[in-house]
C-alpha cells in the first residue's frame, strides 16, 4: 500500500457522506415528527434561515424561519386537529460535499380543524439541502401535492 | 498522518455506529414482517429476553419472552385477521456504543377477526435498544395509538 | 498495529457494502418515482436486462427490459389513472458482495382508469439482486398482493 494516507483520506470521505446521508435522512422524518406532534423546536430545526417552503396550493409558499413560524402557526396547526405524515422513497443526490438534492414521496391521514371526517394527502417533496459547518439542514423544500381530500364516513378515533 | 492506529481507530467506530444504524433498522421492519407474515421467530427475535412492549389501550403491557408469546398467540394474532404495518420516520440516537433510543411512525391496515370492514391504526413507536455482546435488540417498545378505528364500507380483498 | 492494509481492507470491504445497502434502497424508491411519476427512463434503470418481474394476480408475469416495457406501457399504466406507492420495512440480505436479497412491502393509493373511486393496495416484494461491474439492479421482483380493492365514495382530488 503505497500511499495510505490518501487511502484513509478516501474511506473518510465515503464515510462522511454515508453520515450525511444519515442526517438529511433524519431531517426528512423530523419533519413528520415535529409537524404532527406540535413540536416546533424539532420542527423549526430543520431549516435554514434563509429557507424557502413552497407548498403551493393550497397553502402558498413561506419564508425564512420568520415564514416557517408564520406557516405553522397561522396557518397549518390551526387548520388540521391532527396530523400523522409518513415520508417514504427518499431518494439522496449529492452535488458536492455540502451540496445535495433530494425527493420523497409522503402520505397524511388527519382530521381538520373542526370536522370529524377523516382527510387523506399525499405528495412528493423535493428538497434542497446544504451542509454548513458540517451540519445538514434544508434549504428549500418543494411540495407537490396530488391528492387532498375525505374519506367519507371514516372519523380517526384514539383508543379510551 | 502522524498516528494512523487513532485515525483508523476512529473510522472504525464510525462505520460500526453505521452498521448499528442498519442494524437496528432491521429489528423496527422485522417486527412488521414477523407480525404480519406471523413468522413468531422472526418476530420473537427482535426482543431481549428482559424486554417490555407496552402497547397501552386497548391491548396492555406485556413483559420478557413470555409476555411477546401471550400477546401474539393470545392477543393480537386471534384479534386480526390480517394485518400490514408499514414503518417509517425512524430517527435514532446513540447514547453511547451499546445504547441507542428511537422513534418510529407506523400506519397498520387490516381487518379485525370476525369483522369484514378494514381497520387503520396509526401509532408512534419509542423504543429502548441495547447491543450485548455486538447484537442489537428491543429492550423496550413503549406504543402510542393515535387512532384505531374501521373505513366503513372498505373491506379488504385479495386478488384471486 | 501489525497489519494495517488489512485493517483498511476490512473497513474498505464494510463501507463498500454500506453504500451498497444505499444503491439498494434507491432502486426500490426508484421503482416507485418512475413508475407513480411515469418516468419510464428511471424506471427500466433498476432492471437488469435478463430481469424478472413476477407480479402475479391480476397483472401476471413480465421478462427481460421488453417484459417491462410492455408490462408498464400495455398493461399497468393505460390501468391506473394515478398511483403513490409507498415503499416500507426494506430489509437486504447480502449472499456474497455482488448477490443480495430484500424483502419490503408497499402501500398503494390511486385510480383506477376509467373510474372515479380511490384504490388502495398492499404487497410485499421479494427482490434478488446483483451488483454487476459495480452496479446494483434488480434481477427479479415477486409481488405477493395482501390486497387490491377501493374504497367506496372516496375519490383523490388535486388542490385547485
Amino acid at each position: 500500500m503505497p500511499d495510505v494516507q490518501a487511502v484513509i483520506s478516501h474511506l473518510q470521505a465515503r464515510v462522511t457522506e454515508l453520515e450525511a446521508r444519515i442526517a438529511i435522512r433524519d431531517l426528512v422524518s423530523d419533519y413528520c415528527h415535529g409537524f404532527d406532534k406540535r413540536d416546533y423546536a424539532r420542527f423549526l430545526a430543520i431549516w435554514w434561515p434563509d429557507c424557502l417552503w413552497d407548498i403551493g396550493p393550497p397553502f402558498g409558499k413561506f419564508e425564512g424561519h420568520e415564514g416557517i413560524h408564520k406557516a405553522i402557526h397561522e396557518v397549518l396547526w390551526p387548520a388540521w386537529s391532527e396530523s400523522h405524515h409518513l415520508s417514504t422513497n427518499l431518494v439522496i443526490k449529492f452535488h458536492d460535499a455540502e451540496n445535495a438534492t433530494s425527493v420523497c414521496d409522503v402520505d397524511c391521514v388527519g382530521t381538520l380543524a373542526g370536522e370529524t371526517q377523516c382527510q387523506i394527502v399525499g405528495a412528493t417533496y423535493e428538497d434542497v439541502l446544504q451542509a454548513r459547518d458540517g451540519q445538514w439542514k434544508i434549504q428549500q423544500r418543494k411540495v407537490q401535492i396530488h391528492y387532498f381530500n375525505p374519506v367519507p364516513g371514516t372519523r380517526l378515533v384514539q383508543p379510551a
